[in-house]
């Protein structure tokens, strides 16, 4: 048997046992070598691990009928608590989740558009510390930092391949932050902790198979299966917004043609504008065509079509129970949130699978990033398979 | 603590101790319970149930080194069984497959085109039988029967709801053919557990996540996760045929306007051409086009293109590490295989996914259906979540 193998048994029998304790609670050591069939040495074990991290605690003692005193253990709601920190152009928060995705604390900073990125990390670690010391907290009480932004990201590594919106490429997070903390960090892209932020805690709460779609400067979409992001090979799934939609559409900056994005990207719909008059904003476009300005209707009326279209495509490729739609051109405009709530289900969508699935809307709004990055670095800790991966170079105690 | 988790948690550490066994054998009782945590008296009882399904054998004795004897345990290699079923239009074949997905002995009969389903089944039940006793096996031998075919399935009820191929709908198979063998049965999509079989056994073992495309009379993919089906909420998804891919493009017969299948599956290519000139078949078409008839040549350079878009869009969709391509239009055309290990990577995928995945055809070819089925079966047996589902009606030890 091989060594990971080994490890990968210990780390599930670990994960059992928080789990039970967690869903079960209040429970005795005897009752959960009898439930999961362990040993109460395996048990024992594992409870003054996660007592040791203060993840459990004792809350009482118990007679049992045969007069043996048994000590029943909970988990300690506060004591599992991550931070999740968001990173956009212009600011940065961070946050202090809790196991119930609430952000019990958080604080904001400005960031300059050009930040150099381990300005930024530095930035945050001096933050983190700041903000857990106000809260009485210290490192110890912290199972790990998930960090979302926009880009393209490399999670296994830990490192942004790319950000247009900071200005990074091929830049390190994980092991920069982790050095400068102390603590295990986990980066992902906005929209995929958004995503699960949503499926767990928010719009999608109770959704076994949800997808958000973004429409923004980009369009892209994520899909969650129980509470797990659905990463793919390199990170990439739910790259929507560069699906073929029309093979003799419009040229896309990547170098395709008829690529989603350039229908429904707000820069495109923009961009489009500009052929007729000048305008730098979703909202003006809206209004020229509550002018009455054809133009701005061409635009806007195929741009609600492929909206449809899009979550129809989601739909047929993912078959999710709940399709989340944020980003502007979605969430702002009434006659966008009309048009998909008429005309959506009943006409775009493949007839199979009306029904199958709910349309909402984020719930969370601008906690998502914060709250789904947090949530990022629990699944970080309680994750089997990532772990694995990085048994080289962690250390579960940290 | 609900009868359900105790019920999972007791399946769980099942499958643990079996695939433990085997994936590492020989192993002992004593080092089951070491590797594992799990107290004797859990181990002892697993193996003694795998044993009295005989689906693990005791090798032989060893003296260990404090002088206690323990007895060596390993997988039966041909003790786990099961039966794999291919139901087409014409013809109905039955495979015994066993846990190293080979066909171990198999029987072929033809079918009417409008059997009734009930007739059908119960020749497969039969047929089933007499296969089982030529190999000198019984039902106890075997832990389940899995069908492919052509056709939209609920997997959960297994139930056929329209196939046009077998002229049935809304037409029960699990429930049905279990009365009739008493045995197990799960039902599937023909692609869905073809795709499986490559996964495990085919031209994509060793993938992690693979997706099926098929292109025949529709177009549909099927992506596989870890050796497990990805179905979505209803079953449904892959149905990349009813993604819109021209949205000014040819009404389908879904109702929609621009499906991809109306680009490129067989009867809309035929269904083209006879617009010019009446031919039947694939071949006649590439013939028409190799006799320099430019009509064959747009209607197949454009298919050609789409071909390829659909490879690109399931790249950007799923982030496979493999794309599994089958079906008579990409397999069988020396011409569509060279224009797809020309361009399709090169011009079709977008740039950051090029090179993340390897596109392979078939290796099973006419025997996937049977052993994708047959594994289906194999899963259904190991496989927690379905048989928590399951759980009222569902007996392990048949």
């Amino acid at each position: 048997m091989q060594k990971h193998d080994q490890d990968f048994i210990r780390r599930k029998n670990r994960i059992t046992v928080f789990e039970l304790i967690k869903n079960s609670s209040p429970l005795s050591r005897a009752e959960i070598a009898r439930l999961t069939g362990m040993s109460p040495t395996t048990v024992s074990r594992i409870v003054s691990e996660l007592h040791s991290q203060s993840f459990m605690r004792e809350i009482e003692q118990i007679t049992s009928s045969v007069g043996r005193k048994a000590v029943l253990l909970q988990v300690n709601p506060r004591s599992v608590l991550s931070v999740g920190v968001e990173i956009d152009k212009s600011s940065i928060r961070i946050g202090i989740v809790d196991l119930d995705g609430k952000i019990i604390s958080d604080k904001q900073m400005e960031r300059a558009g050009n930040e150099d990125a381990l300005i930024t990390l530095e930035r945050i670690a001096k933050g983190l510390l700041v903000l857990l010391e106000q809260e009485g907290l210290d490192k110890q009480n912290v199972v790990g930092v998930g960090v979302g932004l926009p880009g393209i990201v490399d999670y296994s590594t830990g490192t942004v391949l790319f950000s247009a919106q900071l200005g990074w490429k091929r830049t390190e997070i994980s092991s920069v932050l982790q050095k400068l903390t102390g603590l295990e960090v986990a980066v992902d892209n906005e929209l995929k902790v958004k995503a699960l932020a949503e499926h767990l805690y928010g719009s999608a709460r109770g959704s076994k198979r949800s997808v958000l779609i973004g429409f923004g400067s980009g369009v892209g979409s994520s899909l969650i299966i129980d509470g797990e992001v659905y990463r793919g090979e390199t990170n990439s799934a739910g790259e929507i917004g560069h699906t073929v939609i029309d093979p003799n559409g419009i040229l896309c900056e990547c170098g395709k043609v008829g690529c989603l994005q350039t229908y429904i990207a707000e820069a495109s719909l923009i961009e489009q504008a500009n052929k007729v008059k000048p305008i730098t904003t979703l909202e003006e476009l809206f209004q020229a065509k509550n002018n009455g300005d054809f133009w701005a209707a061409n635009i806007l009326d195929r741009a609600m079509t492929f909206v449809a279209v899009t979550v129809s495509n989601i739909a047929c490729m993912y078959n999710p129970d709940t399709v989340i739609l944020s980003g502007k051109l979605v969430e702002r405009f009434a006659e966008v949130r009309e048009f998909i709530a008429e005309k959506c289900m009943g006409q775009f969508v493949w007839e199979p699978l009306r029904g199958t699935f709910q349309i909402v809307y984020s719930t969370l709004a601008g906690d998502g990033v914060v709250i789904g990055s947090g949530l990022l670095a629990q699944n970080l800790f309680l994750d089997i398979d990532r772990q694995l991966e990085q048994a080289d170079h962690l250390t579960l105690n940290h």
